[in-house]
């Protein structure tokens, strides 16, 4: 039982206030998602894209795509986190590493492309696929902020045709979230109460 | 900087392998997912449902289900990840001891039923939503495993359909992801290799 990280879980809070003196390196923000891709994805296909946006113009453009919503003038970053649909052709290369330090045999790697391409070959699990990709992704996220002693903030609410033009996402790049980075200001919102265990939890 | 969350995220591995001489109780099996909903919900929508499959026969069915994974018989549960299309009209309710506990203005409770009711009237949206939120509870189970001292593996090859019907879905509900979780066995694999950061993040 490691208490320190199941603390961080108790206590997490998806922050609304930032402070907006406060700024991130590249180091910093490349560290964040280094650690966030070690999230999980399906086959291992790593089917995301990160932009963070930090500038004061980058900012000003995203707020408006966010409705206004201030914490991404504050916060030091607001990550936009891209899920892909899923491309069997691309899985070969991304296993590649995999095959040759021996972690897996070159004929699993064969299988799984098969095994991909038959399974995305439906637009509705494709989608899915990018949106749980992206997620986990922007899970491990803010997973990684706080261990950095940073807080996070996710925005559902956005103009996704808005953002993806404006990060020149492709036609098979979905903006699933948007995650707001940096350092608490003082008046964040508590944990909000969850709903019942016996409400969401069956054990069969 | 906590080193013990951190350290946490940097050796994290699906794993495949469990023993299966480990067992859950209900008290450990309840507390993962007390932890586990933890994670944020667009709105605190909370737009999810757990099952925790752990009894022989309910293990063989679910196995059945996922391509014989031979892990949903090994490990102590394995939990089926449904997340919920989100329904507007549920949402007051849900925020009701937020607002009773004075975390919330209660007009404000009030303008975020709207904004879901219009948000969510795109079914792509819908779905989308449901996906992310189930998608961040797994995530959350498993950091809580790990914290825990388990190991976990998720799942996202699975008849969809059957497993909605063998845990009694309700139309809203879509089954997102399969989550494992146990007392690892020795040989599973490491870390697998992620593409370099310069492939998946830019800076703006």
């Amino acid at each position: 039982m490691t208490t320190q990280t199941l603390e961080q879980i108790e206590t997490r809070v998806s922050a609304n206030l930032f402070d907006p003196a406060h700024h991130l390196t590249e180091a910093q923000i490349g560290r964040l998602i280094d650690l966030a891709t070690r999230a999980p994805t399906a086959y291992n296909l790593q089917n995301w894209r990160f932009v963070a946006v930090r500038s004061d113009a980058e900012k000003a453009r995203l707020k408006d795509l966010a409705n206004g919503q201030q914490k991404v003038a504050d916060a030091a970053v607001t990550f936009v986190v891209f899920g892909v649909l899923p491309d069997a052709a691309t899985l070969g290369p991304r296993l590649r590493p995999s095959v040759d330090a021996e972690i897996m045999p070159g004929g699993m790697a064969t299988t799984w492309v098969t095994a991909a391409g038959a399974q995305y070959a439906d637009p509705r699990a494709s989608r899915d696929e990018a949106v749980r990709s992206a997620s986990f992704g922007a899970a491990m996220l803010m997973q990684a902020a706080r261990a950095m002693g940073l807080a996070s903030g996710p925005i559902g609410g956005f103009d996704a045709a808005g953002v993806a033009a404006a990060y020149a996402a492709s036609g098979d790049e979905v903006p699933v979230v948007l995650v707001s980075v940096g350092r608490a200001a003082p008046g964040n919102w508590p944990q909000k109460p969850r709903r019942a265990l016996g409400e969401v939890l069956e054990i069969a």
